[in-house]
């Protein structure tokens, strides 16, 4: 794997448009600074048209969604659609309830994204697939993963990006699984947001036609970066992790990207 | 004291909702990863059916309350006390303004509440006691917390937990202190808040007759994480308390609690 | 220069009213407590005229602004203003949008504000110099920026405050530049905001005629804690650095505020 993308968002530093939640809005801004990217938080309807066109790329995350979020969500991806920016569908706990269900299938008919990432829970539902989620966390279930994301991708004309112990990312044509992380990830709350505002960052430095090579080197950097913030740590250190993690993207290379990836094209 | 449910909760990993602040909204989420528990944050009014029943506890907060959110609380509380699940109040600085107490007589109203915790010039207010609050902190005040808490514990029908140096819990019949802790809790903000949603943590693996059990266990064991995590820290070291309290809430064992809990039944 | 306020907080734990957001929620309420004042966050409309007659500031910061927030933000700045209490604006990203310069023109036009902080892109926007800002971050221009603070001072009989690598402050007759600080600073999310709540609490336990020595001693006391939690630190440390930033607020000294101030009076 050849790292392209992190030097770039380095050189550039794109300004990444977040429409987040109350959870993760301190840490998805600290991760993208880290990244040396620029964050901007607002998801304020009056400025969803303004925001995006100042952005090089748009992330939607449902995380604490209100009422009123929906057509702040939806004005700034139609907006960065219009521009021609790439958007960020992170769909959480999209099974968990009904209004969550609607809430994205409104995103999913009137917004075109270029990316859709969440847990296997999250993606099967929007597979249709068989699953059982837990909340807000990823669940079990017996669908095959690969499936899955190659599924979402086709029906949404989307790049999928499953993350887990394995992460899955399929643009319905080519598919494949990242073999990088570490268990302390999911101990800690918010790494599927700040993992989707990396994305973000990663399509706000690449073209179109590279979109899925930038995916994979984001879900991969991110992954590395969570391998050697662990290192050193116990297994109950979910708190140092999550300050570790964030240091790691700030010090990462391309080099230690390109050492440890463990990439499979299926 | 034989410590029984924080096992249940590593076993059993149950989900835990929680209607919070913007302040505590991550470190909450935090600490109950760190305990063995799962968060979800939803405060979206439609759907407050469906996220307390898929719950195994409910927390309800009123930090950064805003005008509409009484009616998102309300209702998650009453679906809670519909399914019979355990439900938390947390009145964050309920004796700072009309509004709040306001809020919080509507909600003891229309929800029957398993435990109400708050630092003493919360539950004061409540109680109807002679107290000096300061904003959202505990102040001083001469009334007695043993009195306080039984008071609002049979005005209420419900477990009074009251936080601080000592912690006093009562359910009217039974009263008991705690006397672990450090004085590093106060010097972070949100302190009392995960504590709330680590009793909700604790109620959601007990059955109804236990739960004063399962408070005075959720209270010993936060406050023992607590003076581990104060072990070999200077008392300027705040943040890092932080840090290291998470980290120690998910290393904690039962045999640690059992050894350093200075429990005393009135 | 001689540290006289920092140890009128320590005393006198000031109350902190803070109208922020929901990245600097949690960050701006711990550095509060760790300076030693009392944070209390609330943004709720039913309040703003309860929560500022409990404080002993209030500080407006605009930074994830929702449309229903700008009558809550005029009214508790109304109420300071009525009480006499000092009243900070941070106007976060003020020429991003055209949502956020008229709601910052509206609170210029009905708030009398002691003073306003911001980065150099922000305070250019207001005294309508030429500056190029980005997004949220400072951007860079070809104004001078001791000329921008003296007519943001001027124009809104305030006192500016201009936080970057160089600091620059104003009431409109005497100007001065700070020169402590460090590279970690704009690498870390809302270290603006917390500066804003930060100079809140230096004015509360200052005389108003004392108001811009409080505000110079806020400012070099932060950037002072700055130098000495980047003591050690790496330069990719950017979340130990948020960490140890805390820590040092907490564990400062007007002694060594006193030994390290680099104040020009211009």
């Amino acid at each position: 794997m050849k790292v392209q993308f992190l030097q770039k968002i380095r050189q550039t530093n794109p300004l990444v448009h977040n429409l987040t939640n109350i959870v993760a809005a301190n840490f998805s801004a600290n991760g993208l600074l880290a990244l040396g990217a620029s964050p901007i938080m607002s998801a304020c309807v009056e400025e969803m048209e303004e925001v995006p066109a100042l952005s090089q790329a748009v992330v939607i995350n449902i995380g604490t969604l209100m009422g009123k979020d929906l057509a702040a969500m939806r004005l700034a991806g139609q907006t960065a659609n219009r521009l021609g920016l790439p958007v960020v569908l992170d769909p959480v706990g999209v099974g968990a309830t009904s209004f969550r269900r609607a809430t994205v299938e409104a995103l999913l008919k009137d917004v075109q994204f270029s990316a859709i990432r969440g847990n296997a829970g999250e993606l099967a539902v929007l597979a249709g697939a068989d699953w059982q989620a837990k909340g807000v966390d990823a669940g079990q279930g017996s669908a095959d993963l690969a499936s899955i994301a190659q599924t979402v991708a086709r029906k949404y004309q989307t790049i999928a990006v499953i993350s887990g112990e394995t992460d899955w990312l399929s643009d319905g044509k080519q598919t494949v699984s990242l073999h990088n992380g570490t268990p302390l990830f999911p101990k800690i709350t918010a790494s599927g947001c700040l993992l989707s505002a990396v994305c973000g960052a990663f399509l706000a430095v690449a073209e179109k036609g590279d979109y899925l090579a930038a995916l994979i080197e984001a879900c991969t950097a991110y992954a590395v970066a969570g391998e050697l913030a662990a290192q050193g740590l116990q297994a109950y250190q979910h708190s140092q992790f999550m300050i570790c993690l964030l240091d790691e993207l700030a010090g990462l290379t391309p080099e230690a990207v390109e050492a440890l990836a463990r990439v499979n094209y299926v």
